[in-house]
């Protein structure tokens, strides 16, 4: 399934570049809402901070909510070294281990699509999926950048606000890395798709917007008397 | 693995009632955060309306992203008669077909947590996670009240505020049906776990909500005159 799968750079994006379409990154329907261009695709991943992390045990697939980061053509997942994908991926010493196939998606809704007709209900979304084999991360340098990647997709700047893991903590943390190759997004926008036999009917009919929002931010109660609020936190 | 799950009755749930552990319910980490009981499990699906619905294909999980409704203990899942799961799960005439071994995942977002250490960083959030297999709805009242179950998860009351599928237009969509025996929640609150040598350091430190947000309707352009817009829209 992988071999007509393109060889993406580790690393910086060249401008216009875009991942080779494979049997199954082509979806069985709505192919006008495929894309494939690293800008599309990176823009969608680095919007997010919850993926859906699909793998194989014992013949039946787990789906879990992961966080994750992206730095250049490669996804970082975050787990405990105990976490069942970790174990199953391997490593061991400096080994990187044979790695555990996934599925790597994340999901922005945009919008809920009301038509006329229940059959023409939908969604407005942002999608990628991403098929490939995750490694465990070994090097210890890679490691840190990934999870400043990490806590950076959850608030940009936050990584460099906060204490670095020390050593203990990195031991018990585990990343795990997935090339972008083979790699779709998916995008449906716009309004709903009505019958034009339908258009008389009295049921209101459109695009009800869906963004994410921020609460007043609640401090710790250990926090330091004076503080200050981080700009990348929100203003209330 | 499925051999110690509890017979969850189809239909209302039992007060008190909790689907029972197995193997693959059971978390390898943070026990104290899971959760089996109908109430919780429920809550939890119908605060949502896009799951992440994992499957095995070619020996590979594929992870979509897909619209679901819930009807007591049962989950139903969007499709179209040509998307690959639901070919997957295969069916002809009034037979379902032998099912697809599937993952279902639900995961709502409800919080940032911050912490004075980047390995002390963390997501308050509310999850469910089905395992089981999924069978094609070949009964039209049952796939009916399954697609009703599904707008409705997208907006209350809308289901009945639209016109409602015709033949041809029901042979086109495809429902997946999923027992809930298999089930487990897991649930993240409350503040960062900030180590006590970490409480003088300058970082900020605490919880910043997150919660999903609708904007100003967008009526369709070809909206019939006086249309007035519906209670269940959020007023702007």
């Amino acid at each position: 399934m992988q071999t007509d799968t393109a060889q993406a750079p580790a690393g910086a994006s060249p401008q216009g570049a875009s991942y080779a379409p494979t049997g199954r990154t082509v979806p069985t329907r709505a192919r006008d809402r495929a894309a494939y261009d690293h800008e599309t695709v990176h823009a969608i991943l680095d919007a997010g901070y919850v993926c859906h992390l699909g793998f194989v045990r014992d013949g039946a697939p787990v789906v879990l909510p992961t966080l994750y980061g992206r730095v250049g053509d490669r996804l970082y997942l975050h787990g405990s070294t105990g976490s069942r994908p970790v174990r199953m991926a391997g490593a061991s010493g400096g080994s990187a281990g044979p790695g555990l196939p996934v599925c790597v998606t994340v999901t922005h809704v945009d919008g809920l699509v009301l038509a006329k007709s229940a059959f023409h209900h939908s969604i407005n979304y942002r999608c990628v999926v991403v098929h490939g084999t995750a490694h465990q991360v070994v090097d210890e340098d890679e490691k840190t950048a990934a999870l400043d990647a990490l806590v950076d997709h959850v608030l940009p700047g936050r990584a460099a606000d906060s204490r670095p893991g020390n050593a203990k903590e990195l031991a018990a943390t585990a990343v795990l890395r997935l090339d972008l190759h083979e790699v779709s997004a998916k995008i449906r926008t716009g309004g709903p798709h009505d019958e034009p036999e339908d258009l008389e009917l009295p049921y209101w009919s459109g695009v009800l917007p869906v963004t994410p929002a921020y609460g007043t931010p609640i401090p710790s109660d250990g926090l330091a008397p004076g503080t200050p609020q981080p700009a990348y936190l929100p203003a209330h």
